[in-house]
């Protein structure tokens, strides 16, 4: 069973991804980033590689594109707000990302 | 160049898509579809099919996805309104969709 990040786990785990820009969304147990890429192809080729992760984890994104641009936000819908799993698929955004 | 729809195009054009629920954007000269799929297999698997033309096009979608489910806005930002693009673009969305 999925269960809401604790105190303790929000600042070990949650303070890092809010250091690399990351954000709490208001009015939600959810967080939130905007990537920058130098065009679609980058941009998508981003967006395919999380989505090959997140259907594996059985954990999807909420995600917009234009273009470029890349808005996640991740929250898991079976605890009501942040897990572990948004955790993990935060840092993999943060690790695919950086390789552009 | 590309030129916006005219009166008549958009009558002969847009009117199709709208029949087959396209509606018009509030606010601007956008048309918006929601496409809701099985999964996200399906649902990422339609946006891989539109990424490729899109890109060949050079012509991208505004959308959003989470889990199942696809929104499309559509709009030529160079001619700041509905083009013939928007048209092949939502046309090549419906036959995409429609395999499902």
């Amino acid at each position: 069973m999925v269960v809401k990040l604790t105190e303790a786990e929000r600042k070990e785990l949650l303070q890092p991804l809010l250091d690399a820009g990351w954000t709490m969304v208001t009015g939600r147990d959810a967080i939130y980033k905007e990537y920058l890429f130098k065009n679609f192809n980058e941009a998508f080729g981003f967006m395919t590689r999380v989505a090959l992760l997140a259907d594996k984890m059985d954990h999807h994104p909420e995600w917009f594109n234009v273009y470029n641009k890349v808005q996640v936000t991740l929250a898991t819908h079976d605890c009501g707000g942040l897990s572990e799993r948004d955790v993990k698929l935060a840092k993999f955004l943060e690790e695919a990302s950086s390789k552009y």
